[in-house]
């Protein structure tokens, strides 16, 4: 996504990610996300400073592919993932007058917004100069908002903020991310002009094509460098992968909220695309989903494939469990 | 602890703890903290702000009871616990020049400096206002430093400072904190100079003589209110409790390094003497202590005994697992 930034020397690939979970409340089974235009969700991405690259569909969901990363929206779920100098806190409150606008009158039932410690923050708006002046933002439109940080606050950490004291779940929902940083150059080149033609070729030759089988891939190739792609599948689901090639600020993002009993096979498959030196992880699962006891497949892995563990913490959530783990190859 | 407050409205019970682990680096095996004297001790404490008011021994450990809070001296462990407006990390530098000085050269293996929010962090000297002070402090220090931040950093939260690629351990250790505020008033009445004689009298009528069978008890009641004591075991085993009775900024700490395979019943029997509101629990044990798997009895562990869990995390760490758990009664 070098095609789009401001800065020639520096990229912030490193994404803020918002998830928001929507409830007629009237029992409206008419609710939907989805009837919200284009021309709607154009104006709200405007004010997060992105725009619309493509559009694909399923039955269950309409997914984006942004100038700086991607936008899912279902039924009742919305998604926004955006990187470099976007100001996605910003559209919180558009968002929710835009909802009560077209799609009438609703409750917030969960929301997720998190990140990754920035590269630069400096470089940040100033709503997102600081985890604590996120926090400030949000904790004056949700009274029951609840901030974490896992990981070292003086090193590599991830940022999270959630509600607490919301209704119980319904539905299995889990979601796994996979951030990784000072990524292998060599790999990193497949998503440049130079080496690849487009979009379909940098999925094929990096492997990505073979992550999940099945996928309805929108992929894109920014000019001279820089990835994006959105996966989707029946029911839902969908993977979305977004790469800063750049070897001095290299990153890489996969993301999915496909359920796995375990996500070992997944992971490997990942780091085998990208080979990065640094990654963290994050597993969501709500305790109805089949990934709920996932993390036990990581808590005994110190080591794993060339890389040593440097931090593992696990939270019980009231409806979900978390998990985050962090790896480093070993410096030699 | 009131009697030594300088501000009648307010006390700051919270504590900042401070445990730090040093090996000689000459194999010297009469390498040992203790041969360190009362003198050199009290002019470290005058940095911290704090004076030694008792002191108790057993074969294994010193154990000092101070204006503000506890100090324990074994060979190689130091434990300092202050609350108020202490300046602990002021002492960082001066206590490893001290060891240097009287007992040799050394290394430092392991450091873990913790505390819980503050109440009114405004209160605190510059070096403890925010915990990225703190951290900043320490980074100078230790260039291994990992600073973490347990539960939700907008409402309830408990910071942790510790050292990463230390030596592996050898002998067994583990750590249980309970941090109780917004403590029943009835409770506290016991710990005020109107119901009690004399520490004794207090640690009898509350129950704390029950909570672990034969300590040597040192224990002391301020005037007009506030409790310290500390109590010991052959083996170099320790309990500490430090009382805030003020209603309006009511506080209670509990600390042991007694190794149980499971604190179920210790934490139901220092519930039972305090009644808190709210309390929040961490267990450090190293992977050796037979306490090593005693988190497992809280995960589930959602409603204890009339209280609500808020959050409940667990880390993974080198030598150490590590379990934060906060939980509040509900409001009716």
């Amino acid at each position: 996504m070098a095609g789009v930034q401001s800065d020639p020397h520096f990229f912030e690939g490193t994404e803020k990610l918002l998830e928001v979970w929507f409830e007629s409340t009237k029992g409206d089974d008419s609710f939907d996300l989805r009837n919200i235009g284009r021309l709607d969700w154009e104006h709200l991405l405007r004010i997060v400073r992105c725009e619309i690259i493509s559009k694909s569909s399923s039955d269950d969901m309409d997914a984006y592919v942004l100038s700086e990363s991607s936008m899912f929206i279902t039924q009742k779920r919305f998604i926004l993932k955006t990187c470099g100098r976007t100001t996605l806190l910003l559209a919180m409150e558009p968002l929710i007058r835009l909802v009560t606008e077209k799609c009438g009158d609703h409750k917030v039932v969960d929301v997720f917004y998190s990140r990754k410690k920035f590269a630069k923050p400096e470089q940040q708006h100033k709503i997102h100069r600081t985890f604590e002046d996120e926090v400030h933002h949000l904790d004056q439109l949700f009274k029951n908002g609840a901030a974490y940080t896992l990981g070292k606050i003086n090193k590599d950490c991830w940022h999270l903020y959630m509600l607490e004291d919301v209704p119980g779940v319904k539905d299995p929902d889990q979601t796994i991310e996979l951030l990784m940083w000072n990524m292998c150059p060599e790999k990193m080149k497949i998503f440049t002009k130079e080496v690849s033609e487009d979009g379909a070729e940098a999925t094929q030759k990096s492997g990505i094509i073979d992550i999940i089988p099945g996928l309805q891939i929108d992929d894109f190739l920014f000019d001279p460098c820089g990835y994006s792609m959105n996966g989707i599948l029946p029911g839902g689901y969908y993977i979305t992968i977004h790469i800063t090639p750049e070897p001095h600020c290299s990153y890489v993002s996969f993301e999915s909220n496909v359920p796995q009993e375990s996500y070992y096979d997944l992971v490997h498959k990942v780091l085998g695309c990208f080979n990065p030196e640094k990654f963290l992880m994050t597993v969501f699962s709500n305790k109805i989903s089949i990934a709920k006891e996932s993390h036990k497949h990581f808590e005994d892995l110190y080591r794993l494939k060339g890389y040593k563990r440097k931090d593992h913490q696990f939270c019980a959530f009231q409806n979900y469990n978390l998990t985050y783990t962090m790896y480093t190859r070993p410096i030699i």
